[in-house]
């Protein structure tokens, strides 16, 4: 085996003038198949600002799927088998699999080897698009990194930060709504001690399989992924990312949820009709299966994987700044957790020791966009590090919303985030421009 | 096994008042006890330089050895034994170890954790030192690279330059010198076709075991190695680094060489006088034994794994502007050979993909410094690539001759070179401190 695997599988590609290149470094088998949907379809949907402004900057547009996400796979179906088949999915490995891909590219389009290249990308796809940007800006001119939680590592950001972000989004969306659910714990607790409470939540739930007692935490933690989802697709319109959902999600959901101190069983009842709205505002679901991490395949098995080596998201809850149960950061239980799964344990320093944690001033032109309204805001760079550093906040916005093809009812604020990213992203080419025509 | 295998084995560190750190990243066992032996006797030998700035700047001092060489092996013993065990050697695996060193050294140094970080290097080292900043440039203020050849990796230099150096200072260091080398090559196959061109080979040469006309090459390539070091080693004073060797040696060499028209076993006797420079300046070789390399354990088997993997340099010859027999630069014999021997085939394009080639204008604080007389200088960058990026030429200097410890007969270029040197690092150290107070 040489030193490094490079495979990177499939890739799609539309041409237009070939100006430059735009990379989107997107990596979910879901976003793939989001962005084989807005293929179709051109300008709607998840990426759909990719494709907006490739066309207004007369770009090629490449998406790169990240290996062993997709069909990118090194050992097709052993690759997810054991650590050793895995053993070749790192963030750095991906970033050589996009340099490669370049520089295929650059050989192989005609036009393209002297084309400036932008790498883009929302969430862990905006961390690479940052993270490639600091490791090979030789081989793009800049990165738009949106929604990229790159100080949501070790103690960069305080570990309550998250789910704080959370709570405040529904403490926005409805009076007494994230006060009722920090009381729908201790009623779930209450519930699950009584002879009747389990078949009984079971039923209120709707839930796939008869709840036992040992699955308690199982249903918490259901509850609370929920929460925090909404949080982070709470668009302005209605928008299918991680499900089918209306506009303003939260507060949505929030209308159920407006009084804490009714009966612990009224209460849950008002917590599922809340809940059904993210798992069946479509209207086909019929029982909820609370083993299945809500964000689906978001949560695949590859993604536990690097969160379990490289990824390390440190999280936490005290009750009293968010409205969840409490819950320190356990990085010991955390790491058995991770070798019980997969016989490997985190190296949670290993992010900052080799991406710069804080210390990235010396890197140049990249975008750091957020939304308030998102969670991974928190982890996220907010403000300016310099003239070629810089932060876009968007504060009617929830995850990566500036991705997103836009629309007629886009706040101000949306449109204002995305007219300055194509600004930096002219400037980046007519500086690379005028830098390579001063070349002899 | 995670993502990253890190291991650094042995590392000496003396402390002066800790105001900041110097990594060195020198690289081989020969190197390594090199710095054993300056540690003992401070301020003389091949690291000198390291111990008088250390000395002035007030700074611990580290010598970081590099994976696989010396002690740090990661598995004993076993570490030579195949590829599968050779696989984590490579320049990004030896960056990381330094990374990782440095992080170590700030937590449990006392008061070193607010210090900035100087990496220095000479050769591979040099190289490392430069890459090193350009890819963790929070964890170094800058780089000295000393003889550092970043661009003789694939076409980034013309593959003839390295020997058309070497000619070039046997051209200044004596009148017919490399004219009489030029002709030597077709002396020893004109000897090698007859009956008794062999034996006696063997005899004029002082060869440990008989010529045979299939190792007629090895000997040729024996004899072009040792006019390469020469090359490198050409100082201006007595030194001990791949050979004990007297001042300005290729100026001795050349007191043999006057005359290119005699006879071929004149010609050849006086080759031999001009090897035994090399061979026998100490007097104590009793026979030479052409299936060593020449340079010693800095052509070890380590390092030909590194050159069948990453580091590929292309080296040609013409006999034209050269004084060796012509040879092309074939990959995919070099390919072939690699696989014979390690069961690896070389990458030859990813260190430029990696590391940028000649696009690392976006980089910052690295001195690039080379010595006119060294043939690695071809490959070095030798011009400002911008105020950050600088260049520092030694005309008289041969490989990395301003790393060595400064003595009487030093030539102006070469104290003007460290001074410069410092005088960037004093910079680098003093904006570190800027903006390190300007944080909040």
């Amino acid at each position: 085996m040489s030193p490094f695997f490079v495979k990177v599988g499939t890739v799609w590609d539309v041409q237009f003038t070939e100006e430059y290149m735009l990379i989107n470094t997107e990596f979910s088998p879901q976003n793939s198949n989001a962005a084989k949907h807005v293929m179709g379809t051109r300008s709607l949907g998840l990426l759909g600002f990719m494709w907006d402004v490739a066309e207004r900057l007369k770009a090629l547009l490449v998406f790169a799927e990240h290996r062993y996400y997709g069909e990118s796979l090194p050992f097709s179906e052993d690759s997810f088998r054991d650590s050793k088949h895995l053993n070749f999915l790192t963030s750095e490995q991906a970033l050589a699999d996009f340099a490669e891909l370049i520089k295929h590219l650059k050989r192989t389009v005609p036009g393209a080897d002297d084309q400036p290249v932008i790498a883009i990308g929302g969430s862990y796809g905006g961390v690479l698009a940052a993270w490639f940007r600091m490791k090979y800006p030789h081989l793009v001119v800049g990165a738009l990194a949106a929604s990229a939680p790159i100080w949501q590592f070790e103690d960069l950001t305080p570990c309550g930060v998250f789910m704080k972000i959370v709570t405040e989004d529904f403490k926005k969306s409805g009076e007494k709504c994230s006060e009722s659910i920090l009381r729908s714990w201790g009623a779930i607790n209450r519930l699950s001690n009584t002879g009747s409470g389990l078949p009984w939540l079971t039923k209120v739930f709707h839930l796939c399989s008869s709840l036992k007692s040992e699955n308690i935490q199982r249903l918490k933690d259901w509850i609370s992924e929920t929460w925090v989802n909404l949080a982070m697709v709470n668009y302005p319109y209605p928008a299918n990312f991680l499900k089918p959902l209306p506009s303003w999600p939260v507060k949505e959901v929030c209308q159920y949820l407006t009084n804490p101190y009714m009966s612990d069983s009224l209460l849950l009842q008002n917590i599922y009709q809340a809940l059904n709205i993210y798992y069946n505002y479509s209207g086909q679901s019929r029982c909820n299966n609370i083993s299945e991490t809500t964000a689906g395949s978001l949560g695949s098995r590859v993604w536990g994987y690097q969160t379990c080596t490289e990824i390390i998201l440190p999280f936490c809850t005290n009750g009293v700044d968010d409205m969840f149960e409490p819950r320190a950061w356990d990085l010991d239980k955390y790491s058995d957790d991770c070798y019980k799964q997969w016989g490997v344990r985190p190296r949670p320093s290993w992010v900052t020791t080799q991406y710069g944690g804080k210390d990235i001033r010396s890197h140049s032109n990249i975008i750091f966009s957020n939304g308030d309204l998102d969670p991974w805001s928190g982890g996220g760079v907010t403000e300016d590090l310099s003239d070629t550093l810089v932060s876009v906040n968007i504060p009617e916005g929830a995850h990566h919303l500036d991705l997103r093809s836009s629309t007629d009812i886009d706040p101000p604020s949306l449109q204002l985030a995305r007219s300055l990213e194509i600004r930096h992203m002219k400037q980046w080419i007519s500086d690379y421009y005028g830098n390579y025509r001063r070349q002899p």
